[in-house]
């Protein structure tokens, strides 16, 4: 590993991160809430940090793809930490593993929330909550589309961006190329959602604030009651389908805006989104029916679309506690928990791509020992799944409910009950962020042992960085390779010793 | 299929199995409690059944591997069924469903019980239920050593039987030398845990049942309080050795007895069985003793190893109730219920050779990751395993807990609370007995949905027979290859006219 260009990167990146923590003092001038010396000071030490960074070590323009393991990790937890000072300093909350905790879930867009109360915030501090899960999103689509499938995790390989420009075998230019087309459709949905939301009625800053979250699938909300709050229609109609849009691959929205409205349809991933949405909405209404959890059909439908959209996509927001629903619906939510979006949305989980693959793979199984001497092929479209991407995926699953287990293990471990341990694992692993009971719909993390947040903190970051990369980080071996960092004052000397 | 010679073998098991009702008569005659008829009519009934199935259908000698499927399932089906009718006619149950799945837990030697008070039964009927238990144990370890691997399902080409002896490609020959060398070592042992269980001083009657039910793995214990009843340090010990012995692959006990005694040691298999089984005990101990659970160490250290094995090799006896300890405890013993028995012997679960082996597995792909271009294998001992049978590992484990959830989703679906629903569902998935909450140690299955029964009744079979063999038998494709039964009647005649 090549340790002093990554720290670089990540001095680079904090650089940028600082000169967010400058856009929530507008809204701290507008509501007088106080909070522009706080911001003004994160943003400082952010710079302060960063440049140092940057300074002292030199850049590397050959990154191998072994470092892009570092980077990734390195960056989350950097922009993490950076990202937590504002909740500590502002005095909203008293721990740093808390702070930590709520700016870690905002990153991963997961939005599990420490806090019980959120309409009591600076204005401007929930602003920071949401913008940080936007710019989490932004990470997430270049990672998934542009990073992972390089370093070849969990059968990323097959999920490409299909984009224009040059693929040339150096990271750098290739990823910068996709992060510019797939972040100009998210500033558009973004501001497209903005404006619809406007439209309703709801404000410029709840507006932002949720827009925000949606298109990340963070789930941070400006109201206790989420976006039940607004108990609206239309505001529930429009944020129903930009979560569903944003759990979508970006470079699908992509070839949809120039036009090739086709490819949508023709992409297997998304009709198996489409599909079993419609039956997860579907299965709800029937029980919550059957159940009479809700007086009208019409109620019925307008909640269980909203809750099974919000968990699909992973987004968290709710308009109703479903830990009251009967328990058919809360395992199918938990189970749904686990899909996720789709590969290269800001979707979280398994993916829906690997859990259709699992389909195919079982179903050929099942051919396989019925016709012994059959060859069958597995195909993704009209791509063949190669045989090493299969095991890669399959593997996943494994790795994925391993890491499940051994993190509910140790949550009730630390005295956490069955229920609220196991469904807080799986609400942070696949940064969806409620689960049941006491970290339900309606309730926080807060209360949870400050062990156990820790654990639940790395959830979020291993389910969002799709497992390996964390995983890689763990070994040894990893370690090994790593290079004495170049340093800045060194490599000029050396350059004017050869001069 | 060639669906006359499937049903021509189970009518020949019918017919054997139809021998062994009329076990249960002399304990009958013994203790006088008026089951004479009851099993005389059901011997019977077996009997007509079997000859009738025997009779009509001709036996086929070339039965091709892929038929093997059917005579699996409709096997444990139909001695099932049978065997469930002295539950039903003895007036110990009223429903059949319920005596279907009394039945169907002894065969595959799950444990599970529908019944609250197990000491008012006649004792002719509960040794029937300790009975099927052994025989079910006797089918298993000849289905996984030598039906499957013929089958290559799930990876257990792996864990083909060792064994001296003719290595015919068809199936009947290899299949009963294998058969003849396991039974003789699992009759063996169970003389020998008979034989000790006396010493211990339990009576002729608890010592047989006993024993039956441990080298099974199975559960089933003529007492409510099931192994606890003796409250005796001896008999548990010589139980929880014989239940860890029934967790090993039987063709090493095999050449074990033969004086091959590092055959133990040098299979790998067994040494991550036994370190598993030590570090479980480890951290329950650990735990129970911070959490205080029970007043002196001494106690805890018995009650935690008895449990530990009892759960890992899915036995299911118990003498603590162990949905009284601590969350970590009750989510360690869940995770133990999947992990279950060694390959080849009769404990369920997903076996601890494919656990070992997606930890290889994990391992290499890490290393890969980190090292692109370096080749590795994975080894099982000195074995290489090739990349179709970890396939087919990996998407065992994706399949297994695919169907945990599908089944769990079934079962809270007919209103069943989710702990209750999610355990009692791991419970017979795994072939263990007891759950937790409301089917936990001290409590049972009876007052579950009948519905849920049946769909916990289905668990038990897919589970024992390692899913792929019922879920081949689910497959349209499958039935599209049945040919017609050749009757014996319409043999005859043509070998009539042929003469």
């Amino acid at each position: 590993m090549r340790t002093g260009g990554v720290l670089n990167i990540l001095g680079r990146l904090l650089l940028v991160l600082s000169l967010f923590l400058l856009t929530p003092i507008p809204f701290s001038l507008y509501y007088h809430d106080g909070m522009v010396q706080t911001f003004l000071t994160c943003s400082l030490l952010g710079a302060l940090l960063g440049a140092v960074l940057a300074a002292v070590f030199m850049p590397e323009k050959d990154l191998g793809y072994r470092d892009g393991f570092a980077v990734v990790v390195f960056s989350w937890l950097g922009l993490a930490f950076l990202g937590a000072l504002p909740f500590y300093f502002s005095g909203v909350m008293n721990s740093f593993v808390d702070s930590f905790f709520e700016s870690m879930s905002g990153f991963t867009t997961t939005g599990s929330t420490i806090l019980a109360q959120v309409e009591v915030l600076p204005p401007s501090v929930l602003f920071w909550r949401s913008l940080i899960h936007w710019l989490g999103g932004m990470g997430i689509i270049v990672l998934t589309l542009a990073i992972l499938p390089l370093l070849g995790i969990g059968g990323m390989q097959l999920f490409q961006a299909e984009m224009p420009g040059p693929t040339k075998d150096r990271l750098a230019p290739r990823i910068q190329d996709t992060a510019r087309i797939l972040w100009s459709v998210y500033v558009l949905f973004t501001l497209v959602e903005i404006l619809l939301l406007l439209l309703g009625g709801i404000g410029f800053f709840d507006a932002v604030c949720h827009a925000f979250a949606t298109l990340a699938t963070g789930g941070f909300s400006t109201h206790n009651a989420s976006v039940g709050q607004f108990n609206s229609i239309y505001i529930e109609a429009v944020i129903i389908v930009f979560m569903f849009l944003a759990g979508i691959n970006f470079s699908l929205h992509y070839q949809g805006l120039r036009g090739r409205w086709s490819a949508y349809w023709q992409n297997e991933e998304f009709r198996f989104y489409l599909g079993l949405t419609g039956i997860a909405i579907l299965i709800i209404v029937v029980m919550n029916f059957l159940y009479n959890t809700y007086g009208n059909i019409g109620e019925n439908i307008r909640t269980a679309t909203f809750q099974v959209v919000s968990i699909l996509t992973t987004t968290g927001f709710g308009t109703a506690d479903f830990d009251q629903w009967p328990p058919i619906c809360k395992i199918l939510l938990v189970i749904l928990m686990f899909v996720g979006g789709c590969a290269g949305s800001t979707g979280g989980g398994i993916k829906h791509v690997r859990i259709l693959l699992f389909f195919k793979y079982a179903r050929l199984q099942l051919r396989t020992l019925i016709h012994p001497h059959a060859v069958g092929t597995i195909k993704l479209g009209k791509v063949k799944v190669p045989k090493d991407v299969m095991i890669s995926i399959l593997g996943f699953f494994a790795l994925y409910i391993g890491v499940f287990l051994f993190a509910s293990l140790v949550v009730t471990g630390l005295g956490v009950d069955i229920v609220t341990g196991t469904t807080a694992v799986v609400a942070t692993l696949n940064n969806i962020g409620p689960g049941l009971h006491r970290v339900g719909p309606v309730l926080n993390y807060g209360d949870l042992p400050g062990m156990a947040k820790v654990v639940l903190i790395f959830c979020m970051l291993a389910g969002r960085l799709e497992l390996y990369t964390v995983a890689v980080l763990l070994t040894p071996d990893f370690w090994k390779m790593a290079r004495k960092p170049v340093l800045r004052w060194h490599a000029n000397n050396k350059n004017n010793g050869l001069r």
